[in-house]
């Protein structure tokens, strides 16, 4: 057993340690007075208002009346640009090489603008995601209601971070689009990258583990289960052996395609529209449409210890 | 950069449009004046206090004592009740016709009713939890105590949520259970409909990614590994084109058979006892019982270069 | 609908039975009196401490000056220890056989000492997190900077918490190193074991669903996909049908090996340098250095009918 | 020292004797089932969103603009009408006789009722408190500016807190209006009783020990200091010796007066208009119109010694 | 405006200046590693769980029947007899002269020792706050019901903060029993020093400014209004010329006395039974029983101008 | 009872009025987006962070060691610097005249260096308060320790908050000082205007109901007793009948005087050094050094009837 000197001793010496600059200096990260923070926090309280601002009456606390409702849609969108502005510009300042000829005033009525610019788009990303309720429903024989697709399904909450983020992105919004989708991959096990093109209709079934990369084109009325995997399977590297950026590397996934548990899609290949991608199965190259891919047989026999395989 | 006035009036023109009921009447949940509505934090404190109640001295923040707990007991299942009758009147209300003939005080009575129904089920939910919680112990070489497994395992976590969920389903409550399913499916991973009907001393390893559909039949002394699917392959569609609900169309699976990672078993078909299904196998059609299932062999071959696959 | 009385009675009746001992007495934890608890929010506080520890700036709500670095490492740590301290108490106590014999206050100056300990490695476990993130940067044409690696990457989380709970797995602290594992499983769905041994450089890409097993030993520069297991086949048991404990039999990876998602590796195998094992697949056998394994060809076929497979 | 047997035994006998009927009976409140029970934190948001949409951009965290003024008014008023329902009732349910023939639901429709009257009413208490501010700012030389006296005065928040509680207690609402006049005086040292009737432009400076009574009567343009007592000096007794409740027993201050620290003013007494009256006095006879009542003079003397009085 | 640099620099220097021993020495307190703090959050609990255990029903937020009441007995007693040997503990270690020789264990064992005698209390307690209840709705025309006095008064929060704090002092307790006194002080304006002695069917009406001092004692059936101090004159010095502590300095009140608003009662005087005494007197005599003391006449006088006094 | 139409068209009407500009223009406040709000939460903090720099070891919840004072110390005053900045920035903001030309970064600039002017007195602050908490413990002979002094009296809480809003004010904070002032008469019941100037070794015993107006001039040495007022008598008017603002209306206090409990003075009188005031006088005049100033004795009769005064 240590003396309690002993003990003391040896935490002081580590805080000698952690603060030399030189073992933090990579991964050290500084604010300048006053900026704000990105917060997972708020974003939560941002996607949640968008949540009840697109679907009222479910997500909030309160009893909607008709009569209601348009103070209620006042008073959200309100209170979201006042935050998500905030947010906005919270990425911008993290990302920003923050030299100082930036005008801190100039940069925060930017975040305003692009905050407002997504408010003006949430009509639409309504629109759209009452098409991934419907295709839901329709699609899964234990949904007894739109209600319970919208309350319950874990991919509602993944599909509407990921249209809330897309948006985003397409802004210009730096690393906020990203939480947000980390947001809900944490949550529903679902990782969408904010920057992959997905259509209308769109639905995944129970969702744990699927993945969906950057640079994906996924049409209209497509379906995923669990597991799915839309990935890149290498990347060119440039002359320094590193990977090279913003190359198109993930699969283009067809109208009507569906696209059974665990399987895994690598690469910028096309899966041709109408067909169906059996559960398990590694695909790599093209796939015609109206197709339909299966896992080669498994092998089958009998046997008599109860020793496992 | 657009001004403030833009901005406010872009922000104004978009809380019209929010508030044009044509554009939210799909998606809009009207709540009646007094009703309770599904509450996610009051649910998760009903899972807490059930599993207090089934676990004494694991979840809550008391010292427990052989004196006191059968006060604990008391005190306990007397919160449960009323916040779980609470919440059964709220999913009863949400999925009401909401048509004025139903009597609110009557149906609230018969919220209490089913919550002392559930709540004196609870005694057969602890003695089943007993051997799950000793399958899993029993079966994994790095469980050190059964302690851990109960404070731990998240299996015992999304186990327990499945027991409770299925026997309010049982007793005819609606969507809470489903709610209850969700959470454990976005805490573990795992997502068992609570519709499916499970034996005892069943257990599941690691869990992330496992589906238990809605009409699967799984025996006792299963154990599962994560990301197995027990899904539903196809599902036969009325005149309209619409799935049929509530055909049974997940599998069955008897006594003692191991699922390994990655498994995806779909349809209703029947792995028969005794068996073992190696991981990410393919699996739609019946096995015998005492049967090995395993993958196709893998190809394998050497390589040089570093670039991937 | 029963009766009010009815209802009493039904619950008076139920707080009997699960205050009868015997149904309780294999699942009841007692604690005595004064004894820490492990606590999750207490636990998640002191691995937000030591990662705002390790990556300052990042995690705290704080604007960080390189003047006033020094004084927040050496609060962080100062709070850092009095909880540590504490849980590391409470998991001693938790898992001792809580004879009289033990002297309270020796086991509270152990818990303070190894603490000590702990802290003492935090600037060795920094450096090799910066290995970490450093590999998951390079590897990702998506990762806009390390920043971004650092704020957003769940396998970050994941392997921060592994390493820390490595650690106190080695000092011998019971119980919560596996507490902070699965913290870090429920949020990311990577479920790494702390007893795992891994080396530096070590990523991985979307992660849900990894399983990384006890007995594991992983070189340096390995990657691995979402769904990757790293499982035991099958265990030894002993004369009593009893798994032997702490017998190997989980896999060896060596240096450079990348794994695609989904695939399943199962038992004390050994995947040889610079191989990379395809998506899916299911390995038990040896696979020799610079190897390339991938699940055999899928069928593919065409069909008209859109009714699924 | 006590053993620990000796403790608990201590203690399970203190529980005996704490749970037996006799010793509780006068001092224990039941609820029935699914009564609400009056909450000071619920009032407490009661009272600060009454305050908020008086005094609209005080009291909120929000950015009010006149633009959204409209939308935060129907959502204050809304949130406060479900709130103000559900304290009214329990309101009611407390103090009720708790006969079985009452009809719960009439009942909430009832308390529902008077607090849409209440609503109704909050233009006028708005017009009245602007001129009790208006008093306070003319008043003090010490004060800045409106915003200062509506934002830090005590006497804002105790004259707030009576009108709106006298205007419940004038619809009939039982307890509710004593428990948000006794908020005011815990925060303020400011007693007034919500029966008092008090006239506009009313002030109270400092405020600390002020005390009106439950039958007081005061006119318009009357000032207060900290400390002054309205009071009753003795009450008539019924045969039983028992006061008899209800009798005017506290005294009418006409318009204009001023009254000065600590005076303490008993009984049905008249205070004629445009009096002033000094500190410290005992007052328990009628005051002319125009008059001026000070202490008698204190007796001065000179000494050497330090040692008190 | 000072550069940034400067304003840094200005901070760091402070920063130096408040670090610096002799400048904190006789204002620092410092615990030892491990020991509980006082805490008044903590105290606040301790305090409301004992007016829950005395008075059922009124100040928890649940539902109470006479079935399960025991339970909560038992429950919160339990409870508070962990929070209170813990807090007991804290007012040990706080006042303790910290020299080594003490035994932490033994400590312990002591406070919870007094928790436990403080609790075989509580029904003595109980039994005399039953009389002080009584005098305060007996003795005030203004209250409904006894439930209102119990649920509204602050007499009653303060004179119940008294009887907790006064037993724990005469139990030995250090430094927690002014805390508590001092809660009640802060919250209702009444300071009564836990050490006076003060009969049943004990009353304070309105309350605020009331003083009662430490070695005061006060006999059955007592009533006084706001702003009453019963303090001391002057007190003898010692050689050195501190005051001397301990030596009897505040008044004696007899039984059945009332003292109106406001007056100030110094020095080791009694107060003779059955007496009067009005409101703004300064007495620093003994009074015989039977007496009734008013101030001298006010001097009354006419005035035309409105400016004051 | 009203139809449920009734009530919800008689809220919407109020709406309409309440949002009516007409009625709310003169109490309502705008703020422009972005600028912070003064809030009541932060400034509670901010006297906390400051009370515990001052007192090191007593409010904040943790273990201070000599080691690791420094450290704490310099964490403290950096949070405080941030929080500080934004409320003096709030201030500012609240009470500017919102012209457009206010450049708001020199405005954010300014409440820094303001901020960081007031941090550069804390030293002097705490030099003087420990005068103060000496002269409370020396005076009281219940006082057992300066550490209980410090921990429980509210005279401190007051008297802190009186020299940290004291020093703001002098610096030209508006708004802020008179919250943080207001905050501790909320507390306390002691009413410091943060204007007036008190010397060193000042106390106050008890302090219910003490007022100190905003022009008083306070010696050295001085010890008030509870319910003390030191105030305006009146004051003179301009032309148009309102209150001449910044004119010296309070009293001036010179060094060594004690005032006993309720005594009022009023006016810009001078009590000379040394002097006495006895309770529940009444002064307007001066009071020569060395004075002794008590109420005229009381009329003392004895009666029979019970039956009040």
């Amino acid at each position: 057993m240590q003396s309690e000197n002993n003990l003391l001793s040896k935490i002081n010496h580590t805080v000698d340690q952690l603060a030399d600059p030189k073992t933090y200096e990579v991964v050290c990260h500084e604010h300048r007075l006053g900026e704000p923070v990105p917060s997972s926090e708020k974003l939560a309280r941002i996607v949640n208002m968008v949540r009840e601002i697109l679907f009222p009456g479910y997500f909030g606390n309160t009893t909607l009346r008709q009569d209601s409702l348009r103070h209620y849609m006042g008073v959200y969108v309100d209170e979201l640009f006042a935050l998500l502005s905030e947010q906005i510009l919270a990425g911008l300042c993290f990302t920003c090489d923050r030299k100082e000829e930036v005008d801190f005033k100039e940069r925060e009525r930017y975040a305003q603008s692009l905050a407002a610019d997504f408010i003006s788009f949430l009509p639409e990303i309504r629109r759209i995601l009452v098409t991934d309720v419907e295709a839901a429903f329709v699609g899964d024989p234990a949904a007894k209601s739109r209600s319970e697709v919208i309350y319950c399904y874990p991919a509602v909450r993944a599909i509407s971070n990921y249209r809330i983020a897309h948006r985003l992105l397409q802004l210009g919004v730096p690393l906020i689009p990203r939480i947000i989708a980390e947001m809900a991959h944490s949550e529903t096990g679902i990782d969408i990258h904010p920057k992959a093109e997905i259509g209308e209709s769109f639905t995944i079934d129970h969702g744990t583990g699927v993945v969906i990369g950057s640079t994906c084109i996924i049409g209209s009325n497509v379906k995923l289960y669990q597991g799915v995997t839309l990935g890149a399977k290498s990347f060119p590297l440039d002359e320094d052996g590193n990977p090279i950026k913003g190359v198109p590397r993930h699969p283009i996934v067809e109208d009507n395609v569906i696209i059974y548990a665990q399987a895994t899609i690598l690469g910028r290949i096309r899966i041709g529209r109408d067909s169906v991608i059996g559960g398990n199965v590694w695909v790599t190259n093209n796939v015609a449409p109206n197709s339909r891919v299966l896992q080669f047989k498994a092998r089958e026999s009998s046997f008599k210890d109860g020793a496992g395989i």
